[in-house]
């Protein structure tokens, strides 16, 4: 290890604005949505759906920005690099992350793409629905990997959902390679089932990097090609050290030093809306494990930090982690 | 009266996204903000102010425009005038007021001017504190008063906001004209103390064409200069054949008929944020006017608006109106 990491998680991803409605089940069908998904759609769709969506509310989100943002509500060190447009929305993604306490510094793209927005929709069942339109976000290069910035933090964490665009998935490769040489760690989501079926092998060369990996079933499964969970997961934790599968309501499960922790989920008073439950999950596990609390612990700040997500409309946290965590672990 | 009217009623207003974010007392203080009331700021304020700002959630407000999305909610055939920029942020408001059901055809400004912003701060008592950058709502001008449209509607409803700007004072008393010459009713809310004060002169002369005020203790007292409410209360119902003034958690006051009835606050479980408590209550009480609705049950349905606008963040109805009109009146 280098000199003294003064970041704790650093968090490369999709630079989003969410646009969050709510929809009910009719309109998934009609519009040949899958419910619980991620669909990538572009710019005739997105204004075409939109046209067609509620009322809505806009909040900044991106899977691992939604992550980063949680760390620093937990108290940890945190700074993000993703790209947005020099526009309205990428000036709302850039003040939010840095009033949430995150720094912040990727330069915005100057030309005809807008920020990225996704148009989240909440059906009455509390899922989310989720049709991204990428935007700007995936412009961002290996030029906008601040290598101080990446070398100085304790762990790297980057999305899955990076892979999408080859622009995008040079800058992740170019980010995890700072860190491993810089001593530090390297974390990965999977994101999303289908994001892991379109670039398999890729996914499959990558894990073998990863330090700690976090999963749902679907995703464990689609990565390894195993129809049997128990068989997925011995899969990824023989490649990685640290593996967090996430079961919804059923709670996770974290694979390390050769055992398995099941990880209870936390009470939550009302489902409102999961739009940012696992990336608030691995805020939690994350800064657990930079603050050098054990696993189980670790898991546990993971569940009650999506349990705060999941209660109210948007994907980051609405009041201070750092204070729910102290209330309730004590 | 001309034509059968096709609109019930039909708003005209500055069309603003407002800009939510918690703040505490130490924080208003600080900037200098004085709570429960509207500032007008600049570019320069603007940009600042929200530099400091916590993270933050958009949504579509604006006065008139959120009463325009009650009256739509409550199930009334609604129209609204306003003025947005060609930006992102005009085209979510542009989608917002569309998609609740209101018919929306302002062109929007071409040129530097972005579409107006509220920076609303909501301290922990629930109250807001809004500050103004107007943007390109001011430039609605009276070619953008839709002449058969206002004549459509049975009522036009007016906010005094558009007094702070040449330009749209001309579009209001112009639209005010087009609504007599076809026989209908104008509406108008007072909107705000320190605009009163601004535009007393002018205000003064207005209410005598106005046939359904809305006004808060202080907007009459400032109106009439009157320190005496029952007084100022008196010398406005001389002038307005309708006058409803609020005064808060105490309910409100509707003087029509030679009679003062008086209006009970509907109970909030919780009380979030009073972002779009007056706008809701005048949507209401249009509503139950523009459906034959008799006075005290037009404020008991102005009061039940309110109500929702005040337990969640944000200025516009998150629920049926309607469908908890029926329930509620039965």
């Amino acid at each position: 290890m280098n000199e003294k990491a003064t970041i704790d998680v650093v968090g490369v991803g999709n630079a989003i604005v969410d646009v969050l409605a709510e929809a009910d089940d009719a309109f998934l069908a009609a519009e040949g949505i899958a419910k619980g998904g991620m669909t990538l759609i572009d710019t005739a769709r997105a204004n075409d759906l939109y046209a067609r969506m509620a009322p809505a509310v806009e909040m900044s989100g991106g899977s691992a920005a939604n992550t980063i943002a949680g760390i620093a509500s937990l108290g940890g060190a945190a700074a993000y690099i993703g790209k947005v447009a020099d526009d309205q929305l990428g000036a709302v993604f850039a003040h939010d992350i840095r009033a949430a306490g995150v720094r912040y510094g990727t330069g915005p793209l100057t030309g005809s793409e807008p920020t990225a927005r996704c148009l989240v929709l909440i059906t009455p069942d509390a899922q989310r629905s989720m049709n991204t339109f990428l935007g700007a976000s995936p412009f961002l290069t290996a030029e906008d990997i601040d290598v101080a910035l990446i070398a100085s933090a304790r762990i790297t964490y980057l999305e899955g959902y990076l892979f999408d665009r080859p622009e995008a998935k040079a800058a992740f490769f170019a980010a995890a390679k700072i860190a491993h040489n810089a001593g530090r760690r390297v974390a990965l989501t999977l994101s999303d089932t289908f994001c892991v079926e379109r670039h398999h092998a890729e996914f499959t060369q990558l894990i073998d990097h990863v330090d700690i990996l976090f999963a749902n079933e679907g995703e464990a499964r689609a990565l390894t090609r195993e129809t049997d969970f128990a068989a997925a997961a011995r899969a990824l934790s023989a490649r990685c050290p640290i593996v967090c599968v996430t079961h919804g309501a059923a709670g996770s499960v974290i694979f390390a030093d050769g055992g398995a922790h099941k990880i209870a989920a936390a009470p939550v008073e009302r489902l409102v809306d999961t739009t940012g439950a696992g990336d608030l999950y691995a805020a939690g596990v994350l800064y657990g494990i930079t603050a050098g609390r054990d696993i189980p612990t670790a898991g546990r700040i993971g569940s009650i930090a999506a349990a705060e997500a999941i209660s109210h409309v948007g994907p980051r946290p609405q009041r201070s982690l750092r204070e729910l965590i102290a209330q309730t672990l004590g």
